[in-house]
């Protein structure tokens, strides 16, 4: 069945942006072998940065899940042009790593990284458990409070 | 020799546990090809968080180095699941991240992940060298001290 | 053309170092496949690390900057022995995790590690264009600034 993935992120109701475009000598995704490297990802929302600040001080873990499922997002999206659009060609979701803008003693990044974790399953069913690691840092570009990259096994 | 490496494991004293079931969206390993991704493992011992703490503030070095063994039990436990249960499989240890839950000011993360590193050699011997990245973060999930995740090639 | 990346270098005016030696038990790069994982590299110039302190309280973006390019000069050196030499074999520039010692609400990571894209871009062209997450960490090995890792496909 062609388009089936595309098919489930219209009944979950996702519309996947336009895939950022690189803004300096790095690039969004790169494919080496039929594995795609996606670049760290951001809570870009129509090009603008969402929920900004530290989880623990400035916003809660529900927003900071919320964060986490826009960077998944954006994930795919980059997964999608790595793809030529048929985002069919995952095989699997490999990895992914969660960094989690942290104030300090907060210890619940396993939560909030669930937001991306959970959308992965969404999307992808078994094909998107990943293995994954989930941080507490300092700071992230921008001021947003959680980036998410991964690696992506594809046909 | 089948069961080398149980039989080093058996030697150093050393018993794994059984690997940690997923608790959420995610997998504790997944096997791309020849090559497993291995889930950030943190200081779980018989179920329970091990090792709390900011290291440099509330715990010391040592036992940072100590939580970082630990972790890396626990990876070794999930690559012996992944070869179904035949470590003889692991033909190299090709990568380790290292996180510490660090103090301001704190800068001896590679004496920290040094305790995991160790555990590599002891088990795996020149298989066990790898290539390795430690930085010091916020905090960690549970409010465990290190968390270590890693990639392994297997036969 | 035989040593046309080495020709780029020279062109560039940037003398590689000796490929620092591992110091405990890993080592600074392993080969997997086709594929390169290099340590994490910091900023050491000469054996001596440089441009200690946190970005955005002690030191500047623009130091932090030339503190990244550092570091992407050391991880060249590692994949140069890795290539047994021949800088030419590498095919492109996959992955690079750049992580950057930060102040409490410094957010300019990406600038930053700008440093060590764009000089992956200066030695090897498009090839050099890479995926990349950049973060913000409490505080890294020896006070050093900006520590970066990577994985480079190689021939």
């Amino acid at each position: 069945m062609a388009g089936r993935i595309d098919a489930r992120l219209k009944e979950l109701g996702i519309e996947l942006p336009a895939a950022a475009a690189p803004v300096a000598n790095y690039v969004p995704y790169v494919v080496s072998g039929n594995m795609v490297h996606v670049a760290g990802q951001i809570t870009m929302l129509e090009g603008k940065p969402q929920h900004l600040g530290i989880v623990g001080a400035d916003i809660s873990v529900e927003e900071g899940n919320t964060a986490a499922r826009l960077c998944a997002r954006n994930l795919i999206a980059q997964v999608k042009a790595a793809c030529g659009g048929d985002l069919d060609r995952v095989v699997r979701v490999v990895k992914l790593n969660g960094f989690v803008a942290s104030a300090p003693g907060f210890t619940q990044q396993p939560a909030v990284i669930n937001g991306a974790s959970d959308l992965m399953v969404d999307v992808f069913g078994d094909a998107g458990r990943h293995a994954r690691a989930a941080v507490g840092v300092m700071g992230l570009p921008l001021g947003v409070s959680v980036e998410v990259d991964g690696i992506f096994e594809i046909s």
